[in-house]
């Protein structure tokens, strides 16, 4: 190989292997999909999304131009985009650009504010065809895409071998001491609560009910201050008594019982259900409490996975798949997944799902992680045309990393990186969620 | 373009951006030069800064060679040049090395023990021009540069359009319980602070004063562990009470509550003052008490901006351009800037100035905040003669961003890259301060 | 110099400057090296080491294959090799196969089921030689090496000019109340320890012996909340009688007065008998607790170097090479180096020493810490076959900085780089360690 030759490389084997990488079938194992209308129906789908409304905000635009009652949905589109500029430089705003080339085949450079309704009527035509949603996983390369269901949902009505669904526990959690939660797990499990038995009994027919409709996980996001521990069975009936007594006024202690309880409890099902249990670590709920619809949440960086150590040690045949919130946990996962077998980890969450961000971390799994115990990507969805531009910024990150650190800095062959990305892309999936 | 064009895209082209930002007439949004001596009179000026002295000192020259009482400029220069060796790998001392060839028309490979003299006369020469101050801000690119003024400073006898005040508020928020800040603030006010009423009245005066004089900003630096909360009338009062009564030894608890109060009040007035509060956040002073002048401090990275969740909330009004000391804590900036709309990241501070850290940190700005809310960089600077390296030596990383990520990495047009460059240097500083 | 030669710097660069640096004849400043058996005399010495198993075992093999009472040593290694597929990604893996290539000849481009008894017996054979440890040190580029002693090591039986006795200090800092412990410093010491004036007796008589015997350090690893104190001797006393009288289960406060009392005991003999005091800073013990050999500690990443603020400032004449087990401890210590003449960066420490980590964490203190403090690796080997691939990898990522962030981001000779990294590869530790 000449000089020549092996300078162009780097930037050649990059797109070869994003190539390879963006050839794969692939199924994506976390999204807030709705089942029964998995796809857009106008871009208003799109850009109504919190990531585009919270920075269209963010960069001045008043929420109630956004949120307001009764706005048509094109004319909402057309408002923001003519807030779009302030962000163009965002990666999020690079997603909707890549979405338009690569779905609505647009072809002109720019999209603004001259141009943006053919955009809308483009879309909305393909949009209206029932092959759409297949079609967009088709062209996304998905086979299937986990769900995030709450745990009253009837499971009916969906192919749920393509949408698969996923147990969400958060309500459970952090909100059983809200009447309308209880009321809403009765109605689910034919379980009247007022023990912990009944409350062991109503969670384990929930298990039931989504391992019988083809389940393949249980999920929950988690406060940055949130120490899992085991509560005896005493002190969970004392706290439960108290939150059915006095709802979410319950002293912080009962609540805190009551939520390690179920945690545990979740915990114990998904040893007995044979389901991977993941956790997203460090969300503060409602912090910017005047931002808009899903726009409001942050975090505190000061987080340590040393919090869950019991829970670890606990239940060492249950797959942890974890989600950090902030970078500087990505170290602490790295190690964690680097030592205990059930712990692995997942993708690249929310705040951190930003390239810097990613190219870091997932540089850092990818040389220290047992290569089977690494889930690269999500994509976090709400409609299935994010999948394709969220997938191709991690498949392009990868490959950077790929060609870098792994061919260049260490010699290993294009076929074996290529390898390497399909493991954590698509085969490590299939395997710890078995689907 | 052919495979060997593309390939040397990437250097060639870190330098064609680099060239077109180092064109741009920019203002410094934050500096601590003083308007009547706002350059350097001898090279004493530039080595005696604490990023000289300090590292001198770390590397085993003795604080006492340093700040010898009545040392001649000259002898002093000569002793931090025979003590500038160890520290020649650090980007400071490249600070200083750019500064003798593009301002002192420095010629030679180096400056050592040898050639000083030479370098020392040739500065001193230079620097004796009435002019001098006036050519360094025109081979520097700036037309104005931010002071940082203590609250009872006059503002007087400097051209306030090129010289900016700024209203530095620590002494006030921190340090009111000493009897002579109370005199200073009675000196500027002619109020006698003597009830939450009258210190009110004394801090609404600071800001109609500064005002009147052209200030563009507020600005303080907190410590790891502010938190900052509203305090009530009747407790500010109380609190007030026993400082002026005990002074510095009052209780922790009534020094915080001054504390918190005043701060709250600072913020109140940018409010009504339409001036934005620089926040710099993070610092511990006097970790090292026996380090040299102003090389004694230091931090602690466990802080979040989540402390100041209910200051951004409370304040929608108020822009809040915030920097922080490390950059373990640039991702929380991020995600905070990227939804609130009244917070903008803001430079690199201190430590976190120095090219790795820049790199990542300003990377995961640049790809995830609206562009509009994003001040590329300050200088901190003391004496004029700074700002060319440090914002070379910024724009130098921007460049290389901007080509590696944006141009190479997400495709965008070299024009596209200066010019979102050109908005985080220059437009947005100009916008956001109206100046 | 054309376009294209100019591109075809880099990866040259750093070919070059690798070279040079993999020239040199250095000291490895801490190892767990066993003097008295410094090589390895099968593969199960290289594969037994927990890196390995812990990732075998984190990959799913399960600990009994691993940990098997009267397990043979080819059987040993023959189970893991089987396991070691999903390692192979990892740069621990990357280790093994350049010890394989370089000390053991090894000439296929795969070690796996189907050959491994091949290298074997390959290294056996060559361990078996008497000349192989020195051979090892040779091909290796090492003059001499680091261990760690117990503190009731007789220090007899070696070469320490060779293998150069470092004190190990944590038994005594955190077990002393272990009846263990005391009957090991009684038997080192001939001293009973029964009150304070025993126990600095006992202390100073131990580093009396190390310093006779060509100890050149005094080290210890240190939980994230430790936060060293002076104790007085009154306080003392009450501790030191609590602890002999009720061992390990003494109360948490007179745990904590007596370690503190012996570490800062510990810091006021480095004064004195003039040794570098090594804190490793940030492990927790055990938190895996049934993880394998070596394979069960983390650590909680919030950790401040603020935590050792006074101990700094009141042993100003004491050296403290410091290494942090998080890479996000790492700005604090680049900051905490920057400052203080007596803090020094030292390596990259375990769950750090991954390239990504070592990168940014490198790279960091090369531009902001004078080049006169940072020790730029040591490889804490178990056995003397590890430090080559350690340190390749190490210095790979060294000249990969100092190619891209000094020659061509800063204009630096290859001359001058290649110095910095003489420097901090070498020379550093042999002034430092005066070694």
């Amino acid at each position: 190989m000449s000089k020549n030759e092996e300078n162009t490389m780097t930037v050649e084997l990059r797109k070869r292997i994003f190539g390879e990488l963006d050839q794969l079938s692939i199924v994506d194992p976390h999204t807030h999909i709705n089942p029964l209308q998995p796809a857009s129906t106008t871009l208003v789908d799109i850009l109504g999304y919190h990531y585009y409304t919270e920075l269209a905000h963010s960069a001045g635009m008043p929420k109630e131009q956004i949120e307001q009652e009764g706005l048509e949905p094109k004319e909402k589109v057309g408002r923001l985009i003519a807030n779009l500029g302030p962000i163009d430089n965002t990666i999020q705003y690079s997603w909707f650009v890549e979405m338009a080339q690569s779905l609505f085949d647009w072809e002109l450079p720019v999209i603004d504010e001259s141009n943006w309704e053919q955009l809308y009527d483009l879309a909305s035509e393909k949009m209206a065809a029932d092959t759409w949603p297949q079609e967009v996983l088709n062209r996304s390369g998905l086979t299937a895409v986990f769900l995030t269901n709450d745990f009253d949902d009837s499971l009916q009505g969906f192919d749920s071998s393509v949408y698969i669904p996923c147990l969400r526990t958060d309500d459970l959690v952090f909100h059983l001491a809200k009447p309308e939660v209880q009321q809403r797990l009765k109605a689910a499990t034919d379980v009247d609560v007022s023990s912990v038995g009944t409350l062991r009994e109503a969670i384990g027919k929930l298990f039931d009910h989504f391992k019988a409709n083809n389940a393949r996980a249980c999920a929950i996001s988690l406060p940055p201050d949130f120490a899992p521990e085991p509560v005896s069975d005493n002190r969970a009936e004392t706290a439960l008594e108290s939150i059915l007594d006095q709802g979410p006024s319950a002293s912080e202690s009962q609540m805190r019982a009551i939520s390690n309880f179920v945690f545990w409890t979740l915990a114990e099902n998904c040893l007995q259900h044979e389901l991977p249990f993941d956790l997203m670590i460090g969300v503060n709920r409602g912090v910017y409490a005047n931002g808009v619809y899903q726009g409001q949440d942050l975090y505190d960086s000061r987080v340590s996975l040393i919090q869950y150590r019991r829970l670890f040690n606990s239940f060492p045949q249950v797959t942890f798949p974890i989600s950090v919130l902030a970078s500087v946990t990505n170290q602490e996962l790295t190690s964690t997944s680097w030592i205990f077998p059930n712990v692995v980890t997942n993708g690249h969450w929310w705040y951190s799902n930003t390239p810097t961000f990613i190219e870091h971390d997932a540089a850092a799994r990818l040389e220290a992680v047992p290569r089977t115990k690494q889930i690269g990507y999500y994509s976090d969805m709400y409609k299935l045309e994010f999948a394709l531009p969220k997938f191709r910024m991690y498949k392009r990150i990868l490959a950077k990393i790929l060609s870098e650190r792994f061919v260049v800095d260490r010699g290993w062959s294009e076929e074996a990186a290529v390898s390497l990305g399909t493991q954590v892309l698509r085969d490590n999936t299939a395997r710890i969620f078995k689907c």
